[in-house]
């Protein structure tokens, strides 16, 4: 045990994507023990490493400690699940399994509204806390992430009621590592409300891209689509007043500000979506039109863009239309 | 003027489309008097003719009287209007020249709420009336016209407050006139009741045809676009009640019915949408969206699908995205 208090805080991290993988590897590269969980890659990384390609620099992580199966972790500090939401149906399986020590936290590093309510079924009475990631980053091929752009996590602490937790010492400690390891941080004492804050700009942009097929900069453009990127920020904005959180105006009129300056984007859900995998349809839409919902307010056009994304999941990706007739 | 008192009743049509040129060979073959303005295909129909093909048959009008400019046009006793809304900034500067008598009336074979309000702009103090067709039909090459299914013609009149106006005889004269050239006909005394009705299925089935690039098939049997559906026919239920038309639910259901039972569809204005012309988004969604906020209704998911429609008109058609990171 005394060995253990001189180690730097260990990390397990569930998932090697474009979230697991950059911020694993940087917290590997400060020096931290970091054991990845992978489920398809395991060979691959163990045989050839993990390649992080970020800004003009390739970090490598030569070696890295990846286990196939939960049981093959070993006991950690901090379980960092960076697992798309639309695998958190294994959660109950994999956590539980993945957190060895009784004290070992867990970090939601997820998208959307309620990761952290998964995680607290799946292992309850562990600390769980949120890791709200801004990012340009993904996986091109096995153990290989290109990381283009941002990089900020947004951390804060869950609470079983959903009210603001504070800045546990634990968590602050983990903020500080990934500070340590170069990346913007930031903690803020109501997770909720910093979840709602996240979808005022995932809601529109990820789902409209994906349904339009285009990219921020000509949804941004076009009269029609910039005004209903707004009323879906406002109808969010109505989401999260509904659960005592107030989102000023000024946040959305920033969001269109960073939208309109940003470089065209591609969200990751579009990425999903052309790569044919689950889109995060839940946790962005589904979740919040329920949240929404139970406390009274209709968020009709964001659950409608929720809808029009079901159905293009459902489809088959390659394109053609069955239409055979004209009606007037 | 006693020799006309013999003749059957005379058609002047706008437009020689999937509606004016199907419409018109049906009341010419029955002997009356049709005469097209044409502005494209004029040359082409003094030439070859008109042809249409429906259901096993051709009807052909070899030597159609064709006008290229509404001045051409003989005096008649009804204008038709069978050009698409999206042309309807050509009524004022038409309409007058094509109506040259002063009892001459005008009959509005167009999609969506208000072009008989158009119509009474454009040409004062005139009979005006509506026809909504029920009918697969388009145009495959100039003076070549398709009809697939369906035909029906729902006739009502219009009146300046909107108020239902009953069934002038000029009116139920029109209608027998098409019924006797094998056309399904229906007088309804009440306009306004009959374009919010046909919104019921139209403001779902178009636009959602165009947005997700489908047909009615795939629509209705997604269940979250069944669902979408439902609700954008309950907003035009809405809205029709914020004029005073009730709209039962049996309707809905009807229209739901049919559309299970229909082979799978491409609407025109998805036919509209990949020939790169304008869509009637402002007929179909626009001004019912106007209206129904008129009365103090919001019809939300309206809206979005018609400014959905807006950013996919005003893009290049050759598909391809812009985008070129991935934030998640």
């Amino acid at each position: 045990m005394a060995r253990r208090r001189r180690m730097k805080r260990s990390y397990a991290i569930l998932g090697v994507g474009g979230v697991g993988g950059y911020y694993g590897a940087a917290l590997a590269r400060a020096g931290h023990p970091v054991h990845w969980l992978v489920r398809h890659d395991a060979d691959h990384l163990r045989r050839d490493g993990l390649c992080v390609e970020t800004r003009g620099e390739t970090w490598r992580v030569p070696t890295p400690s990846v286990a196939a199966s939960p049981d093959e972790l070993p006991p950690v500090d901090v379980a960092i699940v960076a697992i798309k939401t639309t695998e958190n149906h294994r959660l109950p399986e994999w956590l539980p399994r993945a957190l060895q020590r009784p004290d070992t936290a867990v970090l939601m590093m997820q998208n959307g509204l309620g990761p952290e309510d998964d995680a607290a079924r799946a292992a309850p009475g562990r600390p769980i806390f949120g890791g709200l990631c801004f990012l340009c980053s993904h996986k091109v091929a096995p153990g290989h992430i290109r990381h283009l752009d941002y990089g900020k996590v947004t951390f804060a602490a869950w609470s079983p009621d959903g009210s603001p937790a504070g800045t546990p010492s634990l968590l602050a400690a983990i903020a500080a590592d990934f500070a340590a390891a170069g990346i913007e941080t930031e903690v803020l004492p109501d997770l909720l409300a910093a979840r709602w804050r996240k979808l005022v700009w995932n809601a529109p942009f990820s789902g409209l891209c994906v349904a339009l097929r285009t990219d921020t900069r000509a949804l941004v453009t076009n009269p029609a689509t910039r005004r209903l990127a707004a009323d879906l920020m406002a109808e969010i904005q109505t989401g999260a007043a509904a659960w005592g959180r107030e989102i000023p105006d000024a946040f959305l009129d920033h969001m269109f500000e960073l939208t309109d300056r940003m470089t065209p984007y591609m969200p990751s859900m579009q990425l999903d979506f052309e790569a044919g995998r689950p889109m995060e349809i839940e946790a962005i839409y589904e979740r919040p039109v329920a949240a929404a919902r139970q406390r009274g307010v209709a968020m009709s056009r964001v659950e409608m863009l929720g809808r029009l994304l079901r159905f293009l999941e459902a489809q088959p990706r390659v394109g053609g239309s069955a239409g055979k007739k004209s009606p007037t």
